[in-house]
């Protein structure tokens, strides 16, 4: 039997790629490492798995403990096991992701972590281990799947300008859109809805207000993009 | 250490589902356990990796190993580690997935195993372990990632009638597709250019070949179909 006494499963992890979105700017969640190896550097949040844990469910524990965030809905994005990965043994880690709003959280470091904090994709750190490859796969994968699935509903305020639908969009395929193509595909996808209201505080030609149609969007997100 | 001096991590394992397009018909790769537990169930091809093995390298492995298949280009699909999927102790399992053509390739039973057989998956025993969910979510994902991505290139003959190309799309979503909408968007695609030939042996209208566009195949297998 390879799993030890104390519960552990100690050459199998999981990290957690959590992607923010707010000021206009895609973001990372970082923890700083505690401990030895790498101590002082920055990463992922992940650690072991436990013997009588499933794997969904450690991600779930890894992040609370590490970050304190809880409630995340992570999915499963790709299992790295490079046999150097790890300096001081065999770990393969199963990596996982998700896209949430940073106001709707609070961050705490805890566990093997002396700090905790969101850095802009366009301004992050050196990660300790193989984990800047681990984030860059994620983000592709984020990327593909924005291609497949709406996103904004809970990245956005309810009601918003298609500007700031597109901001979001243009964060996190870290290119420029061409507005008039963006607001044609967001309008034609039908899940948006016009609203009779515009933008305060703005004196001059105030942008028109949206909101998500839950109901469309929600179909969108079971049946996909390309369904119609 | 959790890995023990016979250089195999016990509680790591790879399995392969190996799609087959052929005869109109979707296939899976199955072997017969020759060893308990499951002895003489039929499963996805699967062993434990290697203390010395990248992951890429012990799905290839293995599937050499059990049905003589070489030189197939799998990718990685997911890892699944519910805390029961195997009897006997923890085993988590990285998936991998293949779509081949089964006439270029000639399995051959080895390892723990006494058959090795192509099923049309409409046809399929009942698998081992939790290897029917398993085989569910990589055909899921194969499903999306054709709406993402070329298919047929190794798969159809040279020359082919874009009712054979349909078939193939049909085979793999397990649903009839309408013929007029379907030509209408792999044209509209330009993955395929129409010969000034006819399939032979057709008396009465015979249907036009098409072949794949190579150059623009390729391009799409890069950029995704919904570049344009």
């Amino acid at each position: 039997m390879d799993i030890p006494e104390d519960g552990k499963i100690k050459n199998l992890s999981t990290d957690c790629v959590i992607f923010g979105f707010s000021d206009e700017t895609l973001k990372i969640l970082l923890i700083k490492l505690a401990a030895e190896p790498e101590k002082g550097e920055w990463a992922l949040p992940g650690n072991i798995i436990m013997r009588q844990e499933n794997l969904d469910d450690a991600a779930k524990r890894v992040l609370k403990e590490l970050t304190g965030l809880e409630k995340v809905f992570m999915e499963q994005v790709h299992t790295f096991g490079n046999v150097n990965r790890f300096p001081l043994f065999r770990i393969i880690t199963v990596a996982y992701y998700a896209l949430i709003n940073p106001d709707k959280y609070h961050p705490e470091a805890g566990g093997r972590t002396s700090d905790v904090r969101w850095f802009p994709i366009e301004d992050l750190p050196d990660l300790a281990f193989d984990h800047n490859k681990i984030l860059d796969y994620a983000l592709n994968k984020l990327q593909r799947k924005i291609r497949f699935e709406p996103i904004g509903f809970e990245l956005l305020p309810k009601k918003f300008t298609l500007t700031q639908l597109q901001s979001l969009y243009e964060a996190i395929n870290g290119v420029k859109l061409d507005k008039r193509n963006f607001r044609r595909k967001i309008l034609n996808m039908g899940m948006v809805i016009e609203l009779d209201e515009y933008k305060e505080g703005v004196p001059y030609r105030p942008p028109q207000l949206y909101k998500f149609d839950k109901a469309k969007y929600d179909k969108l997100k079971e049946t996909g993009l390309l369904s119609n």
